[in-house]
């Protein structure tokens, strides 16, 4: 369907009215991308996308996911095997596959995202489906031959005032680099991500530990070297405009070991014996140690935990991670991140952006926290609850206890770079939308509604991420 | 009150019009019930019901369970007690007693099925309070006395297109067997629930292996040949039409033995000396087994996990099972599954259906799952959440992740034969009013709708349950 | 904002008139407060108010504590630190340091709370900000000087027809026995709250139980001789006046201990040799005892269970208790409850009120419980849940199990004693909401709904209460 003026408000008349005014405040405003997973290569290199299939199916767990969940193979659409066994080449039909079964999506934030996509950036209006598949197709197809088309077009095109990436700890940034040496104006900015390094259970741990001591030109030989290791490269991260880490634990627990105790466990994993309990106790001081660098560095610690990893083990076998097989689980954030709030909580050096894939914690805990503690800020809906009524939910959920000033604004949080605009304007209009309902209630008056969409829509995530 | 054409629609007219016009689209359809606790023997023998009050009030546990926790006595409700010990026999008092307290019900699904039921099967369209009591007793007492509210014509008249049951691995199946040689056409089919040989805690369960043997014709001495044995009734079950199990398990847990592990803890059972733990154990590698003979013989499986099964043991020694005093359990699905997620989840063999009585599951676990393996299909909300409340939480929570695709229609799992209509047309009801919501607010376009409502009315169910 | 007379209702003008037609059958009665933390002191001497910040920032651990989360220090805001260190004490500076920050609050409930007080009790009709701050506290200290705002003259203008509070075990009650013999009318009752002489893990218990041996004249030197002195004490509160009791329970798990084991662990305590594990099972033990007692002497037993209190240690070790840092965990109760309920649950003599902190818990263990024991009845939505959104979820996760009738109706739960109306009338409306939609979905007729309301709004209340 084309795009409605209207979408995602409320169709009373008076709710739609404030819906429609409070949008239109911010509806223009640049776009702030403080959290995301574009590759920065596309920006260094600039060259063309290569066809709409590549562009938007290959890429998108969200959306190959849901075709398998139905019984589409992977291979069928074209994602590449570990093994190098043949997958689908022609993208042709790979786009027809996901034409074919693009009903699936009916009523998800995918399907939402794509229409806005097809219409805003390539103009297609019809609706997409088997029969309309090939001429969709055919135009997208044109669009991407032409130079407007190309990355740092459409960047300036979407009026992205800065895109943060994310990048392990042992990146050379020469992407990064390559964009800063360039003389382009666009902003795209590093985040520290260190997992690989920090996770002792990566079966690639020592060849990462390996590549640390490469790239910090300190040789990690024991676990102040590493400390040490880690400290070079957020130096470097920040000289090359970094402002935020992120760190995916599978739980936010934090438990200080004593210096024999990590150092142990360190010595055990550089030796290839790592005991049982030894990453998770390993992770729980390195919430600590990561924590205290901020403190000292100034840069954001965002923290997303609670994720299985590669659930589906056969996926994860054939296709490598980030196939749409990491499943959420119950997360504890009060008894968990204890020991790290009373040690920095109460500094305000620290900003800890806490998200989450577990929807019971909101009003029970991390709204609760993130109205007391200076230092947390509640990220926004994360993941499966970026979408429309997951934004309301969380907004129901933590505004009464924690406010909006407690939260980060919006992530997009994507890799789907030509998605960016349409995942902003969703926010801003459920934004809206929330905003409206609660005028229309006589819960906000409309000038404090006003400033609030403003905030939420921009100076929140300029503000938490230091930018 | 009179049931109003528009009930469980928004008042906002536009969402009002956009309902109406989705569910008078299948308002009329057939009615698919592929999960009840229908008595089969009501249709076999075709009687008619006895009274008002042993129709509606004596077996449904939903209604005295609220009367009860008010301080209405059991016994006062006719319902008999294990001792035999006397109870109401006067149904007109037991009746009276349910009237004088149906204001309780003000806002449940409950009053929503029983002012649907009376109106729209015995014609009985003033308000059920003390003062009608007896005239509306009255009324429904001559139609039960006329052939048109015999079952079978009953069922006729609710255009049920399949009705199955739930039926014990040990059942013979003779009403199912009575109803096929009768001539006549309703479709009433078993469904196989093996609890009683598998929960090792089931105080009769060395009985019920006795009885498995006697059935089955295989001695079960072993647990290889309990297995044959199982596998034997499976066999029966599908000649007679089963196309589906169920399983009751505490929790999903899912977790292999070694045949030395499973075959002593098997022994110990036949010898009456099972120990701690073994229960778990047991129903751990059970529901793999279960699984593997789903993939083997196509029977869906069903798991219903989570509830803590008669919490009052005082009701529960008094007068038995299944007396309201059930109740839920927080529940885990992302580790417990994994095994055999693992194991079979990729299989297009098995369908595996889901339930839930933790609704923090839905958006954290389940719609995870559900939107990524293609065994996997969500049920319906299940028991104090097939609600009107509870189905749009349910939708609202699961369709952005899986989308409806992966969810199972409707069942109305009832033993209440008389209220299937009611329960279905709520969910329809329900579901058209929240897609003209989404509708509404231009999340999904009319045709969109259209299809999808046709689906959850009728062919996800259909599908899902391979009818 | 001005108070709008349509506040807190859907714009839905059909919904919107059903809402005004429910509220205003109740907007007059009067408040029936069942629990809060008024201090008593306030009655009996009927001092006036000093000044506004006093009145309304210093002693409200939901304001300080929203303001501390965005960097402004508790010295500022005239917190008094427990080493007697120097603290803000212009309380005009106070107040305009709230003000300047009052935006934080916008969506939340103090605001509503806030604005309803000003302009209800005081007259103030500009919204507060850092201009207006000023002359909002001139007008307010011109009204606390005179003889109209004197808190029993509020008390009686307010309409409270009881006011109970929330008194230690070993408070004498001296200011209930002033109010008493003062011969003012108005009623104000004490309520039994034993957690200081209860939890072991208090660090003043030995104090506060060489206290209960003084005020209740019995030594306490053993277990039984501390049983008894807690019944008498109970003698005491119900002689006062006292309906009910109230317990802060960490969790509500219930375990009988043996005489051994639980004189084992008190004669421990006395000795101040508490070992790890003691006060959990010393609390497992007595909320049977508690229950037990309840059972005989009829007061209302509440449980309050799920804080973790003074989670920030540096806060409470510097401004002490109840200030702002108490953290809601997960909380269990259908196994955690079952030894209590299967004693006592059919008891009708037993009246036990459950809060929870975890809203996960209202429809999967709380409705259902609920929905079937008769000792228990729900307390409202409690703490950071006592909010617009928070009711709202409340009832519609509750009410298709339970009914309303296994509800407790309203609590203000407050000490900010000019808040009760505000927080009476917000509750209010938002079960006027609430029934205005069941209404204009035909759920509910107007009938039921206009009978609800009046029980929401005052019968359940007293009737829960035994008032």
């Amino acid at each position: 369907m084309p795009l409605h003026p209207d979408r995602y408000f409320d169709p009373n008349p008076t709710v739609r009215d404030l819906s429609r005014r409070l949008y239109q405040g911010v509806a223009g405003l640049p776009l702030v991308c403080p959290h995301g997973h574009v590759d920065p290569k596309l920006l260094a290199d600039d060259e063309p996308f290569p066809d709409p299939a590549a562009l938007i199916v290959v890429p998108d767990h969200y959306i190959f996911r849901m075709l398998y969940s139905r019984g589409v193979s992977l291979e069928s659409l074209g994602i590449p095997r570990r093994d190098g066994a043949p997958v689908e080449t022609n993208m042709r039909k790979v786009w027809q596959l996901f034409a074919d079964h693009f009903y699936l999506f009916r009523g998800t934030p995918t399907a939402c995202w794509l229409t806005h996509e097809l219409e805003d950036v390539f103009g297609v209006t019809q609706p997409l489906d088997g029969r309309s598949a090939q001429a969709i197709y055919d135009q997208m197809l044109a669009c991407l031959e032409r130079p407007e088309f190309r990355p740092r077009a459409l960047f300036e095109r979407f009026r992205i005032e800065v895109l943060c990436t994310t990048d392990a700890a042992t990146d050379t940034l020469e992407h990064h680099k390559k964009i800063r040496e360039s003389g382009w104006s666009g902003l795209v900015l590093p985040t520290f991500r260190p997992d690989a390094v920090v996770n002792l259970e990566n079966p690639d741990w020592r060849s990462e530990i390996a590549r640390l001591s490469e790239v910090s030109g300190i040789t990690v030989t024991s676990f102040s070297r590493y400390i040490q290791a880690i400290e070079a490269r957020r130096v470097y991260f920040k000289e090359m405009g970094a402002t935020a880490t992120d760190h995916a634990f599978p739980s936010p627990y934090a438990a200080p070991l004593s210096s024999a105790e990590v150092n142990g466990i360190f010595d055990r994993a550089l030796a290839g014996q790592t005991r049982e309990d030894d990453a998770r106790r390993f992770n729980g001081h390195m919430i600590l140690e990561l924590a205290r660098m901020s403190v000292e560095d100034g840069l954001v610690m965002q923290i997303h935990p609670g994720s299985y990893r590669n659930h589906n083990r056969h996926i994860f076998e054939t296709f490598g991670a980030d196939k749409g097989c990491d499943i959420p689980t119950a997360t504890e954030y009060t008894r968990n991140l204890l020991p790290l709030l009373n040690r920095f909580g109460n500094n305000p050096r620290l900003r800890l952006v806490l998200f989450t894939l577990d929807e019971s914690t909101y009003s029970r805990e991390l709204a609760p926290l993130a109205g007391h503690y200076p230092a947390l800020r509640l990220g926004p809906p994360w993941w499966f609850f970026d979408s429309i009524e997951g934004m309301l939910r969380f907004r129901r959920s933590v505004t009464e206890t924690a406010g909006i000033y407690n939260t980060a604004g919006f992530n997009d949080d994507t890799r789907a770079f030509c998605s960016i605009p349409a995942r902003h304007d969703l926010c801003r209009r459920v934004d809206a939308a929330w905003l409206a309902d609660l005028v229309s209630r006589h819960i906000l008056d409309l000038d404090d509604a006003e400033a609030m969409i403003a905030d939420l829509a921009l100076n929140l995530a300029r503000e938490t991420y230091r930018l």
